[in-house]
């Protein structure tokens, strides 16, 4: 008789091995870090003896879940912003909150707030990538908990890297220092085809052979990441990140969403492990991942979470159940990821997606003793029926719940025994993470404060404030003022032709001034239709302009900036009060008067059609400049003829607003 | 200052009013039945005292949860038998189940077992339809929950009514009995369209108006429904309930998955409410209801978990997370149904769905003291931000568990305090459920258990045992047959031209015998198109005749039923190991041969292509009578001239299988 450290007795065994084997009454015998033997009680017991046996009845013992793909020092931005568009969740939240508060302290934190949730919810074993990876799988150790790691490598600048180059060395780094490690896998994990390059794509790829280590990405996470590949590389995601290089390794795939047929054989064939994220993809729109057709092609499709800021927790039990249930309405059958095959995916199928399938996953003799004891007597997982060996897989998955989970072993050692963790100090981390909640909120509420720090906290270049003297007449007939033009005082510098289609938004507090999203269709002269069309933002002082002098007028605009998102991106972001739409033909000449400069421009209102208006303006930069040109274009509207009376000192918008 | 029963303070207080008023740290003072008031802590201390004061430090108190639909009692259903279609799942497990176990006894367990999971997972009021309601309702008012509760009316023989009479003058009986209740609102629940007929409909909905109660329906569950509703009717489904009179009462209609913009119109203008259950819809694989435009168009939209057999819990926190993320990935737009409107459908929206939220969903001086504690202290709510009031929502949304609620007021009433269940035994219900359990998995192991028991178990008319005396002949041509059957001593009663399509079922274990699924497709002489198809399923003896006598043998066929299901349900329910098919065309006569019936088929063998039979049978009840008969299909097999050496002493099935 072999004497082993622990046997578990009495408990319904899912082995989830190849046969879906179960034992009920089952037992388990644990010796070191990996599991001696499983089987029924009776023949558990005659092969070994132990000091501690476990009394496990009305419980279910079964391999530890396998969350696929997350981010796990996110847990401490869970719930930062939700109910947003992916653009202005990262763009307007994520990203500005990173690039101020992640450091190894945050990925410290929060790597040990998720391994928190993470034993308590059943886990064992989880795929990560982020920054400071280092740390993370430090603090992932420390914690008991098995995990893929992997070192993100970006095309940008990152909280832990100033380059790709800087990254991959970093990465190369990591995995010489984590290689053989009894819990943590080192990966690398160039983040997506979007956010690398080529090149790093296929560094990584070589940096992964190289060493015989995982590689960590996202691939086909949305139509719109499909389109553009399409769009700019001609193939769909699979094909392109093939051609690179990357199916070489031994792949980590997450989302998957937006892949077809073809796709899905070439990475069967390349032993790809899928990583499925369903609450994730729904919580961004993200659409339905075709699983049951992976699964039928023969892929290791693994379950994750993603990161807690997008789903928003770490619970497999709440991802299996989603996984199984969605599966059934998208392919219109009910018999569809039946409860079984999904636990599989979050045990089995989740590691060998992970190219761990050898280790953990299932129960068998010689795999790592990563197991979780499930209580069923709750309420809710009443009655229990027992005719079919299916029952049980539905009960786990429909209605049993991750607060079932009342033990947790992983490689052997005990990491949470009647729910309490023996590995990490929860009160101490939810103090901290509490602190850090403080700090995030007033961070953001200070940028919140103000239309301008929201507009800074989006990054990108812009220019300061500046002040423009300007004077505006109404005009009839735009052919004079033309001709007017074109006489000696005034030389012309170049002619331009626009179609400008501006939205203001207006916001609760009126001193934040307004806000001009503008699209300037450029048109050539010889055609009418736009040929360049750029878009700008400019804040601008409260509504209408601010200081008068005679007829001219000075204008404020306090910050402008190229605007690389739509429309609706920024309506989404600002959540202005109210908005005005202004459409207009203009025609701007860029004039010397005087050995001035000055924009004059004919402007045909379109929307709403307020008339014909001729403008003249020019940049200033003190008062005494001001008022020198105040003169000059007193002087240049007699010259062009529009000085009758019909001068307005409105701009377009107040107009507007009266029209 | 006002003196009341309970006070508490220092919560984050949801009121889930009609401006979503929050106060935190905010206060809720509670007298007799009902909320005295509502507001930041200051406030509601200047106003009240209570001999108790709670302390919420960490909690969100809130409405309770409103479940919009279920059957309570089927609680101990749960897990019966899941991943399977609709009609496999009712009629092969949930039906014949009910048949053999619902009495009054299995409601009362069934919905004491329900309140207690909906007690500990923060519901207050449900909303609720099965059969016996009249003990539902006594066991809720015991539990103390709140609940509509509505008698099932079916146009079939159901467990507690004989006829729809019945079922009608129960529910006026039920109606009368609850009437003004404080906690019970009795309903009247015709159970869908497609089992119900528009009389029901009619006499159900001025039940309602008579007593002014609601009136708790099923429509629009699934597109076969709709499709079929448009065969029969010409119109969807809403237009016709609309037609025969229902929507005159204060409905609350379950599923409206599949509904058209006009359908929801309609709805909302005769003050429909709708109960969205979104895990029963993707586990029944019935599609994803369009919750935002109804939403949109002002209907109150609540949630429901239907029942546990096909959820498989009550946990409105899974549901109200399963909205709020299916509602994004079917709209394509993250922003849809944000965490605080699925959360207002979890609560006031879901009371006036019901019609009464003038009395619970939200939390306002007057109305009913129907509250929960919620805390926020477990790690999976870490950390809490408090930028945006939307941050609570999502919080109570996307990340907290219904296991996180602590506490249970139902009209003023404490059901649960620090997650101790006050007006359930807990421990009880779960051994009765148990033992419940373990005889529903004796009858059904026994009828699955033999082939016979499950055909025996889907109902509908059938024959017993019979034998029949044949002989068959292996022959070139059909018309010299056909020419010798037109002599004298032999008369033809009928004629018939069939093209027969015959499945047979092997199973495991072969003295089961075989199951046939047989569709006859009736041609008339003059044409070759069917005109009639009948569809039989027979449950024959093993494999082969059972017996020789001389060229002729019995056989045995052992169960006839008609086949009212697709060959697809067959082998679903029955599992078989194998399949063989014969496709074959058949001319078949009734004949009489010396005061005897025969019939004699004459059949072309097509798939597999065996070639041409005659076959000549006949019933038979003795040892005697099939002597006489063997002797009498010598006499006949001579006379069609088909004797000659070519008899086959084979079935159809031993001849394709070794073709």
């Amino acid at each position: 008789m072999q004497t082993v450290d622990t046997i578990f007795i009495n408990a319904v065994v899912l082995t989830m091995d190849e046969e879906l084997k179960q034992f009920s009454p089952g037992a388990v015998a644990v010796s070191g870090d990996s599991v001696a033997g499983v089987g029924s009680v009776e023949d558990v017991l005659k092969e070994f003896s132990a000091a501690e046996t476990i009394d496990c009845r009305g419980r279910v013992l079964m391999p530890g879940l396998v969350n696929a793909h997350t981010h796990v020092p996110m847990t401490l931005l869970r719930g930062l912003a939700d109910d947003l568009r992916l653009d202005v969740w990262l763009q307007g939240y994520v990203w500005p909150v990173e690039r101020e508060f992640v450091t190894p302290e945050f990925v410290r934190l929060g790597t040990l707030l998720g391994c928190a949730e993470l034993i308590r919810s059943g886990v064992t074993t989880f795929n990560d990538m982020y920054f400071y990876e280092d740390d993370i799988a430090a603090a992932t150790a420390e914690a008991g908990l098995r995990a893929v790691c992997g070192q993100s490598i970006l095309k940008f600048p990152t909280p832990d890297a100033a380059s790709y180059e800087d990254a991959m060395d970093k990465a190369r780094e990591f995995i010489k220092k984590w290689k053989g490690h009894p819990l943590i896998v080192p990966a690398v994990a160039p983040h997506a085809p979007y956010t690398t390059t080529p090149e790093i794509l296929r560094e990584a790829a070589e940096l992964a052979v190289e060493f015989d280590v995982p590689l960590h990405t996202h691939l086909a996470e949305t139509s719109f990441e499909v389109e553009t590949m399409r769009d700019e590389n001609g193939v769909p995601v699979i094909p392109y990140v093939r051609k690179h290089g990357l199916l070489e390794a031994k792949v980590i795939a997450a989302h998957c969403v937006h892949v077809d047929m073809g796709e899905i054989r070439t990475m069967q064939h390349a032993g790809t492990g899928i990583a499925h994220n369903p609450s994730s993809n729904l919580k961004l729109a993200s659409g339905f991942a075709p699983v049951v057709k992976m699964l039928e092609t023969g892929v290791n499709v693994g379950i994750g979470t993603d990161g807690s800021a997008s789903n928003n927790d770490l619970d497999m039990f709440e991802e299996v159940r989603l996984a199984a249930l969605i599966a059934k309405a998208v392919t219109n059958d009910p018999t569809s990821l039946p409860a079984s095959q999904a636990l599989l995916m979050a045990t089995r199928l989740g590691a060998q997606a992970l190219h761990i399938g050898h280790l953990t996953g299932s129960l068998r003799p010689g795999y790592r003793a990563d197991l979780i004891l499930v209580d069923l007597s709750p309420v809710h997982n009443a009655p229990s029926f027992k005719r079919s060996p299916e029952n049980v897989y539905a009960q786990i998955v429909y209605a049993a719940k991750s607060t079932d989970v009342t033990d947790v072993m992983v490689n052997g050692q005990w990491l949470m025994r009647e729910r309490e963790l023996l590995t990490v100090r929860e009160n101490e981390l939810l103090a901290e993470a509490a602190e850090l909640a403080r700090r995030v909120d007033a961070f953001l509420s200070a940028r919140e404060g103000s239309v301008l720090s929201k507009l800074i906290a989006l990054g990108g270049s812009s220019e300061e404030e500046s002040f423009e003297v300007q004077v505006k007449a109404r005009i009839a007939e735009l052919e004079p003022i033309i001709d007017a033009l074109m006489q000696n005082d005034i030389d012309i510098v170049y002619e331009r032709h626009y179609r400008q289609h501006d939205v203001y938004f207006f916001f609760e507090d009126e001193t934040e001034g307004l806000l001009r999203y503008r699209e300037d269709d450029y048109i050539e002269s010889a055609k009418s239709v736009p040929v360049k069309t750029r878009a700008r933002l400019t804040l601008i002082g409260q509504k209408g302009p601010e200081e008068y002098e005679n007829r001219t007028w000075l204008s404020r605009s306090r910050y402008l900036a190229p605007a690389t998102n739509s429309l609706r991106f920024y309506r989404e972001y600002f959540k202005p009060k109210t908005e005005i739409t202004i459409e207009k033909e203009r025609l701007r000449w860029l004039i010397k008067y005087k050995e001035t400069d000055f924009f004059v421009n004919l402007d045909r209102v379109l929307t709403p059609a307020l008339g014909n208006f001729l403008e003249i303006k020019s940049r200033t930069w003190s008062r005494k400049d001001a008022e020198q040109k105040a003169h000059l274009l007193d002087e240049l509207i007699e010259l062009l003829g529009a000085a009758s009376g019909a001068t307005v000192t409105k701009d377009y918008i107040e107009l507007a607003e009266n029209h």
